[in-house]
């Protein structure tokens, strides 16, 4: 079993960095904290005695050398950006399980035979920069290079700018690695585990995703002065579309979710009718043809919505993974592990999108999850215990160790 | 008549500081565009021989004397501060307009027995501070001088700070200057004058305004792993408090109107289904018994709408002032003078908060309007005619002089 108590400590050590207002993390991508905290792993990484690759994404690579030099590396590993008021533990326990799980061996004295690589993906969150998953997404081959490092975000800063400034532009090319297997261990960031008491997940496939930027665009009048027949108020729009967006999630019941977190609006000004609302909606389901088919529904009905209140409506994909299903070996290691440590476990569907959905499409990869408090994620009072982190890590340690072959 | 020309160079040359995106205006109240707005129109006022008073709100008052030591002034003015995406008349042509109505005097060599003062109020858009008419609403007496100090933007800058930091907090107690009359020269920023083909707006009287300002909670969770029926989305809230505010306004046709323009929501990320929105509901109408019941249908019906989908509604009144009737003489005087110069004329009502509805309040008001193209207003293409400001103008020139008695 793996050291509990360190693993704790490291991610409490790690959650000082880029503290939030609540208890929670501000530690978004390529900002001044996300460069300290991979200083942070940097540090730890070395004193274990890995050594570090960095690509041109800013993909982090701790490699532990295994006995025989031609067996591909085992990867473990997640990201350590979060949300803007994200949790301490999203993404994060997966890097420091990973290095939990290196220090381990290293405790042990064990000698794997495939080299085990702990691997921190850049831009998971895709809050700053979209798409989620961005440069796992290019590692995949999902994205062109230059097309992730010409993103930018709302304030027009360009992701390739922002990570020489911060200095975590490695010498790697993209995608050069070759992996033996992909393990990424996440909190479930839902409540089912939770609800049905057990410990470890399995994951056994994802929902897809679709992210919608829409631009509703009216015209700027005076809220006083301007008679209402004679207003084209974009606000409207956004307003119908959040209705439409929940009654199209809902009609797909239990297997589809769909919301829009991200608005802005212009210009913004008490008494002035906006003219241009810009939002992002986000839908997902496991079911690949329901996924399609929520978001033919969107663009077909969303414009007449539009026309109907003298509004235009237009929309461009910016973010999408169609729904993935893990690798049946490294599933059935991770499951085969959770029953060997006496863990209680259930297949599970990942709900949120991760840097394994992507590597998946390459390698075989799976994921193991282990309970949040309330299912509550993507909020600073996102809340795990000590003991499901450390079972969480059991199952990684134990997973990782059969596939690296001892 | 006054000199249209010259009134138009004067209107260009200020529309050159703080240039918007589109050929209008971004002069906010107390930026750095605002103090060098100021001190152009200092100049102006200098060179046509006023001296300039400034209250502790960093009002401006630029006098001409009078004939009589003991004659009460007659005020003219308007705002010189802009909406963020505003046009190059709003406010401006009611200062410029007065100062043009001093420089004409000048150039006749007419004394008034009356003297005439020049005002421009600070902060009548209330985009940055809510709320709109704020130094013009301390000097009627409506707020505290240190509650109005204290309001802060939404990057938390004191108003009071920021007065002193661009350099225009005078020593004068606001509210201490008494007037024998009040004129206030603007923009229709509606349709009526243009449709009817009439050149001046003889305003009667305005309609009343409240601002609600609505805070709705949820709560933040993960867009794709919260299932729907645990999801508290705020952005709901504010979805179907959009539509509340339409039907209500709807419901009150042709003598209402209701709309959101301002809208923040947190955290504001494409994968957080929004824990909190803020927005601004602008209801307004010229019957205080309608104003009230639209009010008051909000409040009702607003936090059972938020409960039955999972979130809370808190509301705050942020800005508020009953429906003015102006003064009959000063009516009398400005319908009078557009008589007297042959121009076409009607009364009208007007949809937009003035400096002058606050005045009104503690000294005989009126107003004159000119038209503007297509009703638009609070957009950079607002646009009227040089003839429409001379016009309007014109009739300022003439209304004033009656009124401060040659
Ligand atoms: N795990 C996680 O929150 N990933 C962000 C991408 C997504 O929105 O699912
Ligand atoms: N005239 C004008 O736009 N004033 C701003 C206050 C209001 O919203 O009516």
């Amino acid at each position: 079993k793996i050291n509990g108590e360190r693993l704790w400590d490291s991610l409490m050590e790690m959650a000082k960095i880029g503290p939030g207002v609540a208890g929670g993390n501000n530690r978004q991508t390529l900002t001044d904290e996300d460069s300290a905290g991979r200083h942070l792993f940097q540090r730890w990484c070395d004193a274990a005695g890995c050594t570090m690759g960095v690509d041109e994404m800013g993909n982090m690579f701790a490699r532990r050398d295994g006995t025989d030099p031609d067996a591909l590396p085992v990867y473990v590993g997640s990201h350590l950006d979060t949300q803007p008021t994200g949790g301490r533990y999203d993404g994060v326990l997966g890097v420091l399980g990973g290095l939990e799980v290196i220090r381990t061996l290293n405790d042990l004295d064990i000698k794997t035979k495939h080299p085990i690589v702990v691997t921190n993906w850049t831009n998971e969150e895709g809050t700053r920069y979209a798409p989620a998953m961005l440069a796992s997404g290019v590692f995949a081959g999902k994205h062109a290079l230059d097309w992730a490092l010409d993103r930018v975000d709302a304030k027009g800063k360009r992701f390739g700018d922002e990570l020489e400034r911060i200095g975590w532009k490695g010498p790697e090319k993209v995608g050069d690695r070759k992996m033996h297997a992909f393990f990424e261990l996440h909190i479930e960031q839902g409540p089912i585990l939770e609800a049905e008491g057990k410990q470890i997940g399995v994951v056994t496939h994802g929902q897809g995703l679709r992210w919608v930027q829409c631009t509703v665009t009216g015209k700027e009048s005076h809220t006083g002065s301007t008679p209402m027949h004679m207003r084209k108020n974009a606000g409207r729009g956004l307003a119908l579309i959040t209705e439409l967006v929940h009654e199209i999630a809902m009609k797909h019941q239990p297997n589809a979710v769909g919301a829009i977190g991200h608005i802005d609006v212009y210009p913004n000004s008490r008494n002035i009718i906006p003219g241009k609302v810009v939002f992002t909606v986000d839908m997902r389901s496991h079911l690949l043809d329901k996924l399609n088919a929520m978001v033919t529904e969107l663009m077909e009905r969303a414009p007449q919505i539009c026309a109907d209140i003298g509004v235009e409506f237009e929309a461009e994909i910016v973010g999408q993974f169609d729904p993935p299903a893990f690798d049946e070996t490294c599933v059935a290691a991770v499951r085969k592990a959770a029953e060997r440590l006496g863990y209680s476990h259930m297949d599970i569907v990942s709900g949120a999108g991760h840097d394994a959905c992507w590597i998946n499409d390459i390698y075989p990869t799976a994921m193991i999850m282990c309970p949040c408090v309330d299912g509550l994620s993507h909020n600073e009072a996102e809340e795990i215990t000590p003991q499901w982190a450390a079972a969480g890590t059991d199952v990684l340690f134990h997973a990782v160790v059969e596939t690296a072959e001892i």
